[in-house]
């Protein structure tokens, strides 16, 4: 029989998502293990408004329920939400993770007896991540390049995992202020600052590792986000970017000997997490990767 | 990759279609075939109504139209469409098949770049089950009793496959001759008649085979559609119902030494048609039969 607790049907929504590697990250897993899984990404920037829609941008909550409602009835069982729904999904969810709702953002939403209920992967996709591949980074103090939406769910992350001091630059300094008192008020034991550009190379001074959370060094935004010059060998770094998988910042550290983490295991945990959440099976998080890799090596 | 060239996701729109056997039987032929295959039932009659709906039955058609729209949008290649949407979904179709067009009747919707084009493969399943089950049955005088839904294509298929004779019988009789008169013009060179319920014995009396079209005999409504001392052992006869598979007509037309199809076999046909319009690829139909008998037989 086709029932939910047998097979599994997921979504992605988001924008550009039609050449995200989750869903066949999530594919392969399933096929692995043996599961009948089906993941689909639902790329809002291609749909067709149905209904009275006009279409235009301000109607995207409004399509994002829709989805969300009409994927229950079509049978799914879950989605995952990227870019620029992970904020506005909270408002339709029946209940929230509490990490999603101390972070604020939802980038899974399981669907459990018709009802919705968040969770956040990339944050804990993140912890995973350290965890594997920096696991004797020092946390005592951490600076952070970069608090958009990943950045968010890292800098909580890097929090929950017990950074002492953490330093939040952004091009935008008022965002970077406003991100490090709420994350001040979540985490009062320690000690969240938020610092202008000009800043970083004191900050980076004292700093045990870097967390980079831009855009720069994807493909269509090559380059360095910051000067090598700034980093020293017995610090590590850490990127969340993984198109590539070896950023200019990747490479440039490693070569200094630092110890790196490559924005792969991010992308990967977040889908090993989601994977478990939707299925609750622990998938294999070393054979995912290695699928991952294998993508990416691809030019997928 | 999960691109829809790779996967197979395929929903089941109707009432109470929940239990219906479809899904499985596509799974598990696609697993056999090894698709990545996801066959989901879609139940009209559990579904919360989203938006302004008013949830009245009314809005079936609106409804129909927002989960075609939204399926095609979360991923969906294919539909199939039972009661009460086989009419009801040919207004929201972008193509539709000559055959399909002609009995007013859709029971698959590929989408195909885009666009929704109809099919209907309950008359070409039937055509199959015949040439599978009743290979050598004479066509040139046939009764059916009941023209509803499923009886609608059965009769399509019979004047298809070369029927000379028709008689349709029907507790309603002008929708008997209502039927009779259309499939009377789209077969110009059969005879297509109506006939009261009391003209059942005169007509059999001189007919080669018996299809019985109606609810009789379900497990809902169990019971004899006909007094069995009408049918006599050189005739054929053909039952469309499938739950249970060894109907009281069934059985009794058997007992006589009539050749006998039974519903089973319908219900196959449309399924391996379905499958290969979906997929372009041949399903092994007697695997097919094999599990659809397993599955009935384990009470599903």
């Amino acid at each position: 029989m086709s029932s939910p607790s047998e097979s599994y049907l997921v979504g992605l929504i988001g924008e550009g998502v039609t050449p995200s590697l989750t869903p066949p990250m999530h594919e392969q897993e399933a096929g692995q293990l043996g599961l009948r899984y089906l993941y689909r990404p639902v790329d809002l920037s291609t749909l067709v408004p149905v209904g009275g829609d006009d279409g235009g941008p301000g109607d995207t909550a409004a399509q994002l329920r829709e989805l969300l409602h009409r994927g229950r009835d079509l049978g799914f069982n879950a989605f995952n939400i990227t870019h620029p729904c992970k904020q506005l999904v909270l408002q339709f969810l029946d209940e929230v993770s509490d990490d999603a709702a101390r972070l604020g953002a939802v980038n899974t939403v399981l669907i459990r007896d018709g009802k919705f209920v968040g969770h956040n992967t990339d944050f804990s996709g993140f912890t995973t991540a350290l965890a594997a591949g920096l696991p004797s980074a020092a946390l005592d103090s951490v600076v952070q390049l970069g608090v958009g939406g990943a950045g968010a769910a890292v800098a909580y992350a890097l929090l929950k995992a017990g950074a002492a001091e953490l330093t939040l630059i952004d091009l935008a300094p008022a965002r970077a202020q406003e991100r490090a008192e709420a994350l001040g008020r979540l985490f009062p034991e320690a000690l969240v600052t938020a610092a202008p550009a000009a800043g970083l190379p004191a900050a980076l001074a004292e700093a045990d590792g870097l967390v980079h959370a831009t855009p720069v060094g994807m493909h269509s935004h090559p380059g360095l986000p910051l000067d090598l010059d700034l980093i020293s060998p017995d610090q590590w770094v850490a990127d969340v970017v993984y198109r590539p998988l070896e950023t200019e910042l990747v490479l440039g550290a490693r070569a200094k000997g630092c110890a790196v983490l490559d924005g792969g295991y991010m992308a990967v945990g977040q889908a090993v997490d989601a994977f478990e959440l939707i299925t609750g099976i622990r998938p294999d998080a070393q054979r995912m990767r290695e699928h991952f890799l294998d993508l990416i090596a691809r030019g997928l």
